[in-house]
């Protein structure tokens, strides 16, 4: 059975850069934006034209470089944003035009002072509006997390009548649990008119940690499409992680979801990512930290060596990563001793293994990690033959 | 009606110091113990006492220390695991005995080369001894993620029989989704006699980014421990973060559950664990990162600014952070900048902040951060008269 495609929309140019101190130049955008296109995205958000004039340029040199994914610039319901966005898009071989509006009570009377009606009506306007300039026309409703459903799918309605192609319901706070993220979408796919002509996005921030989770929820949900950082970088908590949904869905092959993204390159992506915006990840970051398939624990690493797949949920190889180092500390137990110590050439029999993991332990105990170098000299302090050595 | 309360179950010590290179010493693990124990957990999860010398006398200090929290040792299933985590917890006000063996086919095929039956026989025996030096025994069936439902069913209900007083379901490889989490959870209460007599336990790993969404998905089907660490460290992608879980359920009442964290001390004791161990956290980490509460775009400031509640679920000082800061960068839109630029003196009109707001964006487009002085710069540049300054 062949599976659904979800369109990963990559806005680490977009919203990923919105991080407070890691603004990228025209040049660093154009380097990423051509990875991204190898990566095998199929939506690069370069940025938000009318926002600054650097940004503008940005958008207009991406689009005469990509040559398969669709460049797609961000706008408000706002006119000249648009004429704008078109304007930087005009090179561009497959343009989006993004635009939107906030739709939850919080934002329709806080930051509009408006009413119900009224946004309605300026959607469906901006929407009729992008669509002059290009086709290929996505709308947001802004906070969709927050906006009582009945209301937004009244919004969606009103704007694929206009015209759209593509639904954005981001959870802008980052407040939503799974499962509300996921009926959120359910409910939009069974009761809003005419929304299998059009595809339905999560754009989902990480607030409370589950960014991740309720992207994947939103496709499990009748969504088709998941925007995302690399790294999951963006503004406060970031957004949704692209290497996190991309390898669940691999790993989860029973949910007959599949994207176009050519995993070996993940980590280099992430690595090129972190060279230009200066935003590191952490060593436990999955997917792409430093630690991401190193094991320590002396359960783990007895596990690890009898078969890798005890403990390994991911080849490492599959999303570009060498090895699974295996990393000797005062956790780790006779098994990782004895593998470690095979490869530095001693092949230490029951016996002397009984006789040298005490003094390894000891050395461990005072030393964070311990390097082939050491356990030469933790061999040589036991009373075990040197000339096991290979 | 009052909240059902979730036990919170730190393993900082234990699973989150197995991250390569990080290892504490005692002085620095009582230190984290102590703040652990102000904090509001409710287990502390001190070590693997038999794993090395230096692993057990922390274990011991730990137990004289605590004053509230339960302090317990973990052992694999193995009669001298548990005499020794005994004996490092013979001072303890409240001891545990953490103990267990893998369930999972993988588990008993590749790393017991044992049977089911086997296995089940050891729980028993394991379970049935800890019980003989301390009331208060936790059992995990390692890698339950990927176990059968049926067969651990039957462990559970063998070692509760056995006395076990808590029930420990790890997803050892972190590969599970909520859905299937939460669905395990509900099938062993429903299908475990005595089920009710003990605490069902969440243990989630981060490996595809999905800890915390588990651990959520397990309380809200019937489990009432969550085990985590202070900024989701550990082996690998690292376990659940205790700030993201404890945070979600303070911001979901309508979940009726209810942790003993102290929230003000969150940020704190994540600087803590960072100072100790050295593992960073990258600056988008939810709850505790650096940039867990800035803003920098222009869209978000704009609301931001008209009131908080329209982009931030978290006010900062729940969680011991002081302020949301406001940053200014190319992003940044008007009101960001005439609240800025209000701050250090200016009380610019409509008609001054178009004339100083393109400036500012040339400015931005070259810096990566507007501080206070760039802000006297920019309107010395335009032509705003200079005594507007308060």
């Amino acid at each position: 059975m062949s599976k659904d495609k979800v369109q990963i929309f990559d806005t680490t140019l977009r919203d990923g850069e919105q991080v407070p101190g890691c603004k990228l130049n025209t040049e660093q955008k154009l380097v990423i934006a051509e990875r991204l296109d190898e990566l095998g995205v199929d939506i690069i958000e370069a940025g938000f034209p009318v926002s600054s004039p650097g940004d503008f340029k940005s958008v207009e040199e991406i689009s005469k470089l990509i040559k398969n994914a669709t460049v797609c610039g961000l706008t408000r319901s706002v006119k000249k944003d648009i004429e704008v966005a078109a304007e930087a898009l005009k090179y561009a071989k497959k343009p989006r035009i993004h635009t939107g509006i906030g739709t939850s009570d919080s934002h329709i009377l806080h930051k509009f002072n408006s009413t119900r009606e009224k946004i309605i009506e300026r959607a469906v306007d901006s929407v009729k509006y992008a669509k002059s300039f290009v086709e290929d026309v996505e709308f947001y409703a802004e906070d969709a997390g927050r906006t009582d459903n009945d209301y937004l799918a009244q919004v969606c309605e009103a704007v694929i009548k206009a015209g759209a192609t593509v639904l954005n319901i981001p959870d802008t706070t980052g407040y939503c649990l799974p499962e509300e993220y996921g009926a959120k979408m359910k409910y939009l796919k069974e009761n809003v008119k005419g929304i299998d002509k059009v595809i339905l996005s999560c754009h989902c921030h990480n607030d409370l940690g589950l960014a991740t989770a309720n992207s994947i929820a939103g496709v499990v949900n009748g969504a088709r499409q998941i925007e995302c950082t690399i790294n999951g970088i963006g503004e406060r908590a970031g957004n949704t992680a692209l290497e996190e949904v991309v390898m669940i869905l691999k790993q989860h092959p029973y949910l007959n979801l599949d994207t176009n993204i050519n995993t070996q390159l993940l980590y280099d992506t992430s690595q090129m990512v972190i060279d230009n915006m200066g935003i590191y990840v952490q060593p436990n970051k999955a997917i792409v930290g430093a630690n991401a398939f190193a094991h320590s624990s002396g359960i783990h690493q007895d596990g690890m060596i009898k078969n890798k797949k005890t403990y390994e949920i991911i080849d490492p190889n599959e999303v570009g990563v060498t090895d699974s180092a295996i990393i000797l500390t005062a956790r780790s137990g006779r098994a990782a001793l004895a593998y470690r110590a095979k490869k530095v050439g001693y092949d230490l029999t029951k016996i002397q293994l009984d006789e040298v993991y005490p003094i390894f332990l000891n050395f461990a105990d005072k030393k964070k990690e311990i390097v082939d170098m050491d356990i030469h000299l933790i061999i040589k302090n036991s009373s075990v033959d040197c000339s096991i050595v290979a």
